[in-house]
C-alpha cells in the first residue's frame, strides 16, 4: 500500500506530527525508536514545556508514549536509511523493509555523532547502516560494528552470528552484548579507510583491518537520507509551513535548526502535519 | 524602569514565551487577561497537545495557569492599546499605564471581532479603547460602550459613574452589569458615524446618537497597536525566528497565521523568546 505519509523520527516533533495525522484519519507510519528520543530521556529537568512545570525528560517521554497509546498510534521500530522520490511517490528504506508514501515528514533530530572521516566515501562499498540488509555479505568475514544505542544489540548479535569476528564499538553505557567472537572496545574512532572497498577502521589506538564497517545510529542526517534536500548552516532549509526544498517533504524539530527545544519541536510537528494535509488535498485536486 | 521585554497576550503563545524569559532571568511583563485565553477555555476537547491526551481546553488552561504560578510569573491585567518605537525603546500604553521595554513579543491572537465600519476613522475623535484613560472626557455625556468580555465590567461601571447615560452592547452571555443610567442592548452593530467627531452608533435597529463610543475588546489587531508592522494575508509577517518587520518586535501564535493550534502557538512562543534573548545580547554587544 502507499501511505499518505511516513513520519521519520519519534522525538517530540515526530510524535506531535503523528497525533495530527491520526486525528485527520490519514494512513501513515511513525518510524523510529519506540522508546522515543533518547535525548528527551536524558533531560534532567524541563521547565518550559507549557503545562508541565518542572518535569523530568523521562516523565515527559512517558506522557508522550501514553498519548500515542491512547490515540492507537504504533511505532514502527526500524531505522530509515534511504528516501527516494519517484514521481509523486516516495520509497523509504527502513531496515530490511521498503515502504511507499505520498509525503514525508522528517523529524530526525540533530545528528550529534559526527560522520567518520571516509564514511561517506565507502557507503555501499563496505560501510553499511543496516545489519539485516547487508549482514549476509559478511558471512565468515571480519567486521567492525559501531553502535550508538543499546536497542541495536539484536543487530549486533545477528552480525556476530554471521561474521567470523566482530570488533564492537558501543557508544553507550554498558553492560554490552558479548559473545565469544566479539571483542568490545571503548576508544575514540577516527576514520574509515580503504581502496576499492573498506579495509580498515582507524581508531585513536591505530588501524584495525576489517572487511566491513556497520554503523548503527539512532538517526542519520537528512541530507544522507535524501541528498536533494537543501541544507543551510547544517540544518534543513524550511519555510514557515515547514516545507523543505523537495515538494512533499516537510521537516520539524531539531533538524530544522535552533533553538533545540521540545516546545519548538512539538509546534513544528503540528505545523508540518497540517502542511501535509494541505499538500495531500492539493495533490488530490490535481488528480481529479 | 525599562523592561527587557513586554509580552502582549496571555494565550498559549504568550505563556510559552514568558516561561522562557523567566528561566533566563529577564525582566519582563506578561500583559493580558489573567484568566488567559477565553478561546482556550471554550475548546471542548484538545487531542493534539503532546503529553495531554483528550484534555478539555478549560483544564489545559488550568495547567498553564499553574505553570505560571510555579514559575512566579504574574499577569499584568491590562489591555494594551498602543505600542510606539522611540529609538531602541518601545513605549507601551496598557490601560492607564505606560511601560517601557527594549523588545516586544506580540501574542495577541486573532481578532475575531471585525472592526466596525468607521471605527478606525474616529480613533481619538470619539472612539476609545480605554475607559480609565478617556472616561473623564465624557462626564455628563451620552456614550455607547461595546464590550467583548465580562472582565471589562469594572470599566463599564466606571464609565456609568461618569456619563449621564450609557448604551451598553455586551457581546457575551449575561447576566450583565446594570445600573439606572445603563440601557443594555443585544443587537448587531454596524458602524460608527460622525462628522468632526463621533455623533452616532449605527446598529441593525437604527442610529443611536452618542457623544462617544468605548470599545472594550480582549485584543486589538497588532497592526492597530503598531501600524509599522508588515501584514500579509491578514497576519503578521514573520520569519523563521518569529521576527516581524520591526526590529525588536517578535510575534507568535495565531496572530502569525494558520494553523490556529495551541501546539503551534507554544512552539512559536518558545522561538520568539529565544530570538528576544539573541536580540538583547546583540544590542548589549553593540552598546559596549
Amino acid at each position: 500500500m502507499t501511505y499518505d505519509c511516513i513520519v521519520i523520527g519519534t522525538g517530540p516533533a515526530g510524535v506531535s506530527a503523528a497525533l495530527n495525522l491520526k486525528i485527520r484519519d490519514k494512513s501513515f507510519l511513525l518510524v523510529g525508536d519506540p522508546k522515543l528520543s533518547s535525548k528527551i530521556e536524558k533531560a534532567e529537568l524541563v521547565k518550559n514545556y507549557p503545562g508541565f512545570p518542572d518535569i523530568s525528560g523521562a516523565v515527559l517521554k512517558d506522557h508522550f508514549q501514553y498519548h500515542l497509546m491512547v490515540m492507537g498510534i504504533e511505532v514502527t521500530d526500524e531505522m530509515v536509511t534511504q528516501v527516494r522520490k519517484y514521481g509523486d511517490t516516495f520509497a523509504v528504506t527502513a531496515g530490511p523493509e521498503f515502504y511507499e508514501a505520498r509525503s514525508i515528514i522528517l523529524a530526525t533530530g540533530v545528528v550529534l555523532t559526527k560522520t567518520l572521516e571516509g564514511e561517506n566515501d565507502f557507503v555501499g562499498r563496505g560501510v553499511s547502516y543496516c545489519a539485516t540488509c547487508d549482514g549476509g555479505l559478511y558471512r565468515g568475514r571480519h567486521i567492525a560494528v559501531i553502535s550508538g544505542n543499546k536497542r541495536f544489540e539484536p543487530e549486533v548479535e545477528y552480525l556476530a552470528g554471521l561474521a567470523e569476528k566482530v570488533e564492537f564499538y558501543p557508544n553507550y553505557l554498558g553492560p554490552w552484548f558479548s559473545a565469544d567472537n566479539v571483542e568490545t572496545h571503548v576508544v575514540r574512532l577516527k576514520a574509515v579507510k580503504g581502496e576499492e572497498r573498506v579495509n580498515a577502521l582507524v581508531t585513536a589506538e591505530g588501524e584495525v583491518p576489517v572487511d566491513g564497517v556497520f554503523i548503527l545510529r539512532d538517526s542519520m542526517s537528512p541530507a544522507t537520507l535524501l541528498p536533494e534536500l537543501e541544507v543551510e548552516g547544517g540544518h534543513l532549509k524550511v519555510d514557515r509551513s515547514m516545507a523543505t526544498s523537495v515538494p512533499g517533504v516537510f521537516a520539524c524539530g531539531d533538524c530544522t535548526g535552533k533553538p533545540y527545544q521540545y516546545t519548538k519541536a512539538v509546534g513544528e510537528g503540528n505545523v508540518a502535519a497540517h502542511s501535509v494535509l494541505d499538500y495531500l488535498a492539493e495533490m488530490d485536486r490535481k488528480a481529479n
